[in-house]
């Protein structure tokens, strides 16, 4: 029994999310769709995250096992030619037992926000876009306060998996600005051990309050504190966020945190 | 009776081109929804221009008659407030009879071509993506065979209007070519006094097929005085193309082609 391991991207305005789902277009569906035509069997793939409707990705991964011959290599080629807005980026044969979500170690999420200036219609469904500017000062000190092991239990929508713990380990939040003419594009990204479900969009709806000046950078630790999800900021919308990169390996992960991952892929 | 004209910009990626057809989502068709609330009375738009589906907009003119109180400044920000992927810039009142059509003296065209690299799907509704590069130099050779008052029937699909004649006159074509690491942004721009149904779209492809090699430039000369459509090129995809300006005035436009209209509304 092969085990084979994909790396995709793909434009979430047109999902109904990652998890398949009958009668809707989801990412899984039309994966699963594709891969049975270039596999000749059917197919049936273990996401590494369950990512929400608009939210899209560069670097979800994915596995699936089964006895088909197609090469690993040929997959991409063979599969892209039959998607639109999703694209395989990479496959990779992987020992007998690997599952692309209980394996991972780590992933990095970006949260794009646009701040000031009109709304750009063209860039609608994948940046938060504020008629504000926002203090990245500020923002930069209060994300701070998230990184290390915390109980994240403020920052957790009710979902329909109730985790055993609420307790995570953020790695890292690196917050860069661009400003521009008419509006600054901010870019957020968080590196993290796992996350609880829209944990980034509340953190990121979070540090956009303390960017409008409605929160404050030293009110972060007792939000925390608080496990309460109303203390929090609100929950940003879907459409900023990207799933960038998973990790399968601690060197891998130290790799991204310490900046030596350039160019290589994980 | 008041007239008032609307400077508009959309994606048409979610819309069956300009023109009003009843049961489908077209520009002029939401547009008229939106004023009709915007306005309190029935709407009939007047456009510039019938984008085809797919086509995009920064520019595009419309005008409009009627009794309606709205100040012409308030109707922009009202009118985007329903609005989703259509935005109106700038909304002026003029004298009557004026109109966004019959009062154009010219227009610019935007073509934007992805070459060389893989296809970006993130890009697939805003560029032409071609996995070869192109050869640019070439290409601005033959773009200058355009340049004048042309016979351009080789350079027009059939459509519903048939035109009284197929001379029209471009008076600029640009290219500005992009480098980027993975694939070159080109961007074509063509400003002419009026053109042909898919003329933009027929001339772009032309270029295209002279950058890659399969036409020289010095066969545009032939292609435009054979008056057949099967001499000229393919016609590019619409999703790379945007009507980017509009002008109504010869100094709008002599600004425009002198390069004296930076930051100046026409």
């Amino acid at each position: 029994m092969r085990n084979v391991l994909i790396t995709i991207g793909y434009d979430g305005s047109g999902f109904h999310g990652w998890q398949y789902q009958p009668g809707v277009r989801t990412v899984q569906g039309v994966l699963e769709d594709a891969l049975r035509q270039v596999c000749g069997e059917e197919i049936r793939l273990h996401g590494t995250s369950r990512t929400d409707a608009g939210v899209h990705a560069f670097g979800q991964t994915a596995s699936f096992t089964g006895d088909f011959g197609i090469p690993a290599e040929r997959i991409p080629v063979a599969a892209n030619n039959l998607l639109d807005d999703i694209f395989i980026a990479d496959a990779t044969e992987k020992p007998e037992g690997f599952h692309a979500r209980y394996d991972a170690v780590g992933k990095t999420y970006l949260y794009r926000v646009r701040a000031g200036g009109m709304p750009d219609i063209f860039l609608r469904n994948y940046r938060y876009q504020l008629n504000e500017r926002l203090n990245t000062h500020k923002m930069e000190e209060a994300a701070a306060y998230f990184v290390g092991t915390h109980d994240f239990a403020a920052f957790r929508s009710a979902g329909s998996i109730v985790p055993e713990t609420t307790v995570r380990t953020v790695y890292d939040i690196t917050l860069a600005s661009r400003p521009e003419t008419s509006a600054a594009e901010i870019e957020l990204r968080v590196t993290g051990s796992g996350f609880l479900y829209n944990m980034v969009r509340i953190i990121t709806g979070t540090l956009v309050e303390v960017g409008l000046g409605k929160k404050e950078p030293e009110d972060m630790p007792g939000i925390l504190d608080s496990c309460e999800r109303s203390k929090a900021g609100h929950t940003a919308p879907p459409s900023g966020l990207w799933l960038e990169k998973v990790y399968f390996s601690e060197k891998a992960l130290k790799d991204t945190l310490t900046g030596e991952s350039q160019g290589v892929k994980n």
